[in-house]
């Protein structure tokens, strides 16, 4: 779980910049990031993932999933030492990997990798990249503006209460770390009112609103809190918890007071949306401590 | 936490067993185990939960939540000493309580008891019943029968794979206690799929159902385990955990191999309904120790 210490770009050693890119805005911020430090990058846009439009303005090479040997081939084609993973790939079905010869030796791992929740996962997919020589670097070391600072970051203030919430919430994360989910609860005063699962935060949103709609979450208007932390032992380098405007919109919709996140645990692609998005619909957004 | 030890119906003065009844079909199992052990009953159902076709065939006053000051006059007035608190109850809305006289001195404290889980409310609710004077009893302590026993139950065998991931499930149970959340949760080899918090478990398999449909959980057919356990220090007496037909229909809906559930800690109205259902879908349920 170091992180590591990535040199300032005026070093001359540090290559390409390897981008692995899955969906949405987080690749095309880390690759801007890089190039205005001074840095080469090359894209390697997901099938299935990755949007075509956004990535095809840079250098670039499409890739399917799990094709090791081709992605391994194509990083060392072009100089790249240092690799990004960024942007949404939900799990795939292990029936739909592509896999070519270079990762048919790594098969038997691949599939105990599913085993286990998305850190062990991902901690495995690091470990692969490193063997090969490959060093693996976050998102957030390339593009620190991205990690959500602490404090009140719009124009609504939280009331004690919803920190108190917060605090809460941020507990279960803890105690939910070594089960490998939990990056994000709904906690409505002391109670618990959603852990989020393979469902991802917008489908727990969903449900809080859903749920108080039918009346079967009884609480007033603006209030609940939306906590998002990282959990505790995860690799920084290849997860970090990610909020954006549709999490602040959903937020709203479920009637929730405001957002806590861990601050500089969690990622955000535009942090400036997303507290305009706050302070119109009138939810507190804030960067907590660990 | 601990559980009156309750006298045999030989012993002459228990007195008439009050019900109070909220939703569902046991209720009407505890009248009946009660009845059949020779005690009388007088049942308390509750507006708005409670059956009527099914309790108005028994001595009964209707009574609505929160009426404490009318509900202790009932009790007392039919020689009630000993109350069970039995059936479904959704958290009610502070501002649907109707509260009487013999409620608002304790108002204070009811709100309260509105800010944590429900296992704080129950609590709660129990130890004001027990300084009015009145044993409180658990619906298990009159009825034994409605709790799942250990072993495998129905026609199909879990696999070893089901075993260890019932094991999974129960030590997320575990770490979710002091929360007061997660009776239930859903585990796909060492995957937590779901948690249980303010949905129910019948929405927690919905969900499972609708990501497996739309490819968010991806999984093989049958795999998957639902692990239903009450939480560590719970008040037995007034919250155990239950399944029903509904609950194996939904897990099977779900793509899951199997139901575990805590022996003697998670209640069902009728288990041979539930068997039968299991073993007509193809999935296992078993009772798994502590």
């Amino acid at each position: 779980m170091t992180e590591a210490a990535v040199p300032s770009p005026s070093e001359p050693d540090l290559g390409t910049l390897g981008i692995i890119c899955g969906g949405g805005a987080f690749p095309i911020v880390v690759a801007e990031a890089a190039l205005k430090a001074g840095r080469k990058v090359f894209l390697l846009p997901i099938y299935g993932f990755a949007e075509a439009a956004a990535v095809e303005r840079y250098p670039h090479e499409w890739i399917h999933i799990g094709a090791f040997g081709k992605l391994s081939g194509v990083l060392r084609r072009n100089g790249c030492r240092q690799v990004v993973f960024v942007g949404t790939v939900l799990r795939p079905r292990i029936s739909r990997l592509r896999v070519d010869w270079g990762s048919l030796k790594l098969l038997p791992r691949v599939l105990g990798m599913f085993r286990g929740g998305d850190d062990h996962l991902l901690t495995s997919v690091g470990r692969i990249f490193e063997e090969h020589g490959f060093e693996l670097v976050g998102a957030h070391q390339i593009a620190p503006d991205i990690l959500v600072p602490p404090g009140v970051l719009g124009a609504h203030q939280p009331r004690e209460e919803d920190i108190d919430a917060a605090h809460f919430g941020q507990e279960v994360v803890r105690a939910l770390g070594p089960f490998d989910i939990g990056q994000g609860v709904v906690v409505g005063g002391r109670r618990i009112l959603a852990v989020e699962a393979a469902e991802g935060t917008d489908l727990m949103l969903e449900r809080c609103r859903d749920l108080r709609a039918n009346g079967r979450i009884k609480l007033g208007h603006k209030s609940g809190v939306l906590v998002k932390a990282p959990k505790p032992g995860q690799d920084r380098r290849l997860d970090l918890p990610s909020i954006g405007p549709r999490t602040i919109e959903l937020a709203a919709e479920a009637g929730l007071a405001g957002v806590a996140v861990e601050a500089g645990g969690v990622i955000a692609a535009n942090i400036e949306d997303i507290v305009r998005i706050a302070d119109e619909t009138g939810l507190f957004i804030v960067g907590l401590d660990r």
